[in-house]
């Protein structure tokens, strides 16, 4: 599988797009708003009397939460312009993700931003200038020093690619367990390498001061194989054993299929940074979401741009459509479309049985860097 | 009709599609590839040590084309480097079109592209970061100083409008010999304005020193409702009428149906580059391509992206099928879906029968400006 051509969020604005059912992740770029508030308030302050800022969201995916993150950035920069007198920067946004990523809607929907946005800023906005990049951020994207700030949420778990090495993670198709240890060691030596390799090439690219924003979904134990990180794939590794077991796919397909993602912990996070070098560490911060984001406590539906009524009672149901937009394209990829619908069945009754009996989470490891001179 | 809405050529890789009929651009491409290399020779000259070359092309669409100016200028200015014995600079490379431009379909051959490139260039080539940017040229696209070469073929003579004040213009689609004065003046008008403003857009984002090499699908005749660029929509209005007189559209339909293009000549273009005053002319150049692409004496097929089983020998099938990716989406957004079929087999007749009678081409004129100190 070539995770780059392969790997994409369910695409159009269906009712099993992600565009739909990415609440999770808006829910999540909400959490992180102080940090990246307080990111962009430092860069501001030093870079001034900079007449373009350079904004990038790496991963931006296609839906509601696409904007969200570049509108948000931008009212923080022009309260900060009317609080210090100064005029307004011209912002350059590059809103990246893979190839396969659907950018005709996203760029379909820039007016009505680019009109919300300056409805919203009564007081006047600066001039945006936005552009799709299309390529994996596991290599460069941008030229040298071209970057002010670059955001990333719920992009960089995913590996470019399936590590080498593990055909012995039987019945598993994901970090689990009952992984075998060189599995679990295959997956965290894919992650460094492309995580630093990351570094490496956002280095070039960002200015001396500019600064990053970064969120993983990760887990908060130094076990990579604990319920955190892996159980969400656990319950999809049931419902496709169940399925090979009944004869419906072959177990060696089962065997021979793994998520490319590793929700690392803080200190692995942090230990790549410090390793590479060129990024000084701000601020490493761990926030959770509920597996069922309408569910969570303290969250304000009227914010939210999914309107009240998608809102459904059933936690399977929702934690499901979520999981299929992000998974779907990899499934079929492996195990071709006549079987997307049995599975996500089956997913759905797994899920809905496992939270009535247990709190489930999402972890978010969200690093903020600076660029050292 | 709302044109940045409904403006694109035919999307996707399909018979219909404008990624398989744009043999004409194409050879326009071919024809001015001598004014492009010149340009290109004379900015790097002057620009040298610039680490960075910001490219932009306007108008990009979706196909086979997209990268072929992008490819050439970077051959140039590599085969410039060789020459001077330069380190490669970093290309920064804008793919612009309407947002109804079908991106995810460049986005998607990016990969082939770049190794083309790499294949082609075996002495090496800089670094080259694409992006696509969504929106209409005649408004800012980029950040102010920020571009070095800025290339549009075919795209300019589309205009943002279809002009005000043409409702008599009865039982024509477009300017035509029996159009009446106040819809040349209006459509001369619209064309005035439209250039002017994206004269001042462009000066504001180009370097000192920068250039353009603009491409309008024009016209040498100083009357604006010559054959030379009227006869192919008047023949398309042809169609229209006989389908109005038949019953099968209304013919108030056909009436209030207008093409929202003007086929400048050379001096109407000149003219407005002298007057916005931000760029000095270097070159103004005329050329002519058959309307049959595959008909032209001395066009090497070998050196086309078309393959020669594509050369059909009908003239007016060629000419039908270059017209309908390029017109289809107007048509549609006025007439609907259900006549497109009929009036395209009604257009092929006529113009099969008008190519055997007289020569027909289209007339190209290219500009190439500097921008001033």
């Amino acid at each position: 599988m070539e995770v780059t051509h392969v790997l994409h969020m369910n695409e159009g604005i269906g009712d099993a797009s992600y565009a739909n059912n990415s609440l999770v992740q808006q829910k999540v770029l909400t959490l992180t708003k102080p940090i990246r508030e307080e990111a962009i308030t430092k860069l501001y302050r030093k870079m001034i009397p900079e007449s373009r800022l350079v904004i990038v969201d790496l991963g931006c995916s296609s839906g509601p939460n696409t904007f969200f993150v570049v509108s948000e950035v931008i009212k923080t920069v022009e309260k900060l312009c009317r609080e210090l007198n100064h005029q307004s920067p011209e912002y350059q946004v590059f809103l990246n993700d893979l190839p396969g990523n659907d950018f005709n809607n996203i760029f379909r929907s820039l007016t009505s931003f680019k009109n919300r946005l300056s409805q919203e800023m009564v007081s006047g906005v600066g001039p945006c200038f936005l552009s799709g990049v299309p390529g994996s951020f596991y290599g460069r994207l941008f030229p040298s020093k071209s970057l002010h700030f670059v955001h990333a949420s719920y992009s960089l778990q995913w590996l470019s690619q399936v590590p080498k090495g593990v055909e012995n993670n039987k019945g598993n198709i994901y970090m689990a367990s009952t992984s075998p240890s060189n599995v679990l060691k295959a997956y965290y030596q894919q992650f460094q390498k492309d995580f630093s390799f990351f570094l490496e090439c956002r280095a070039k690219e960002v200015v001396e001061g500019g600064c990053m924003v970064l969120t993983y979904l990760g887990r908060r134990s130094g076990d990579p194989s604990s319920k955190e990180g892996c159980l969400i794939w656990e319950l999809m590794a049931k419902a496709l054993n169940d399925m090979a077991s009944m004869g419906i796919i072959k177990e060696e397909e089962v065997d021979s299929f793994n998520i490319p993602q590793y929700t690392p912990s803080p200190s692995e996070v942090e230990r790549e940074v410090v390793k590479e070098g060129s990024f000084s560490i701000n601020r490493v911060e761990v926030s959770a979401v509920n597996w069922n984001a309408y569910d969570d406590d303290g969250w304000n539906k009227k914010t939210s741009e999914f309107s009240e009524s998608e809102v459904a009672s059933d936690g399977g149901y929702n934690v499901t459509k979520c999981m299929r937009a992000v998974a779907e394209p990899l499934l079929i990829s492996h195990f071709g479309e006549s079987i997307i619908e049995e599975v996500f069945r089956r997913y759905q009754e797994i899920l809905t049985d496992r939270m009535t009996k247990e709190k489930t989470e999402f972890i978010n490891v969200t690093l903020s860097v600076t660029r050292k001179a």
